[in-house]
């Protein structure tokens, strides 16, 4: 089968035995905001051609791809959730070269009753149901981090923190940016945000130190975004985690990334066990497995 | 004696009898960052001149203008400090057609050792000395938004909340601002953003809410400002008031933006006592008192 994670910004394609080992796979800057005039069909068989041409029929497809802004809305399912739920649930699209289906997004309120959605997540989170024995906390960090739940294989609730789009927002449009010079994110200015979150006085209050700092002589311009980044990653660790101290936190994503979360996971007394994307390839076959192909 | 708030946007100015009663006023768009070609002088003689023609000598500004940016940088006083220690630190400026002085902004550092800046509100500070009764919580809301300590007259410790400019930056450059319309800001919609962020999940998560709640059809789209407003005024008069329930807070600024404040506060249990903006009037006028004069 062939599976895609197909987000805002990448097109990631993989093509997998039934067990979900990885065949072969594609990369593209083809993310939803860069396909021109709503060519997915198009888009999809330049990518996956040379597959479908080779024998394989089955399309499995994730992530904003299923949004309102994508290929075909697929209406949000609601937690708690298993595998077999949503593979029962998937939305057929139409394309004259294989079946192609799509895995719906998940909605959830938070204890208070605010609403909850994500698209792609969900497949990721399933393709480490396995190395998490089906219960524990999974974290996917990014743009919006994602903090799931789950238990004997359901995705029970979880909870969005806009770290990444807060960060480039603060960096690009407010004065912190103006005296922050390109550095590493990675060094002792970041573990010192990190620090800094777990300080009273807030979020708001924490990130004007990367300005008084830098105007006090005692941060580098060049250590600056470190520092930011430090304070906003350490901010939503410190809050996911709370009440989970001496829990272990499957965070999946890139590897400078998961790096980062794993020493703030760390700095506030939870284990990290580090998983790569190709999770969502997991998942993808997973959900594949549960699934009816004509 | 003429007193001037000259900050980044505006400028305003005030001509004081000896005991700080205002005889007249003037107030223009004139911040340091419209003053074309560094023409402070040009500027503020265009203000006052029939002020200065009228006899009056003693000028003191306090604000922006006293930074790096603007006419004459003025090195920051440390904390804790009264009004006789800044009248004896006023910086001269030159001018031609009366006798000039800079009040410097001020520094110190929070609990942990984290610098903090302010130039401006220290004056506004010691204008509601009295009625502070020199002792209490003075907060002035807004870009960067401070929370004072005062005991006995002196300025002894400060905080700087970054809430005005962040929400600028959610609005202007997150997905959060390509939901919004046009709506009032001081609605139902603002309490339920300051409930939220009574709730678990810290500011980054409690954000997402302002996307997840109109996705779900729970917020109107031309409710979402005000919801995201509320959220992150609601964070930061939760994390000052932190310890102080039961205390008053005396809330120095614009009429709109202090009533906001007072919501929050009391929702956060404390109570608001509300200043406008002449505050800085009297500050001025106070220090002007202290200050030795040619």
């Amino acid at each position: 089968m062939i599976g895609v994670d197909w987000g805002t910004t990448s097109f990631r394609a993989f093509r997998m035995t039934a067990d979900g080992a990885i065949r072969d796979r594609r990369t593209a800057l083809r993310g939803i905001l860069n396909v021109p005039d709503s060519r997915y069909a198009d888009t999809l068989r330049d990518e996956i051609g040379p597959w479908l041409a080779a024998g394989e029929n089955h399309v499995l497809l994730s992530g904003m791809i299923g949004s309102r802004q994508g290929w075909k809305e697929a209406p949000y399912l609601s937690c708690p959730i298993a595998v077999p739920d949503v593979a029962a649930a998937l939305v057929e699209i139409e394309f004259d070269w294989g079946q192609v289906k799509l895995v719906p997004g998940l909605s959830a309120t938070d204890a208070a009753g605010v609403a909850e959605v994500m698209r792609g997540e969900e497949t990721q989170v399933f393709g480490v149901l396995k190395a998490m024995g089906d219960s524990g906390v999974a974290c996917l960090p990014g743009t919006h981090s994602k903090w799931a739940r789950v238990e004997e294989g359901h995705i029970v609730g979880f909870t969005t923190h806009m770290t990444g789009e807060t960060f480039g927002a603060l960096r690009g449009h407010t004065i912190l940016g103006r005296m922050m010079r390109e550095g590493p994110l990675d060094g002792a200015p970041f573990d010192a945000g990190i620090r800094r979150a777990a300080d009273p006085g807030g979020l708001l209050h924490h990130i004007f130190g990367a300005r008084a700092e830098v105007l006090a002589g005692k941060l580098a311009e060049t250590d600056a975004a470190a520092y930011l980044s430090g304070i906003l990653i350490g901010n939503e660790v410190r809050a996911a985690m709370d009440g989970r101290q001496g829990e272990v936190v499957h965070v999946i994503g890139a590897l400078d990334l998961t790096a980062l979360y794993a020493r703030a996971i760390s700095a506030f007394g939870g284990f990290a066990e580090r998983h790569d994307g190709e999770a969502a390839a997991r998942g993808l076959a997973l959900i594949a497995g549960h699934a009816s192909w004509n």
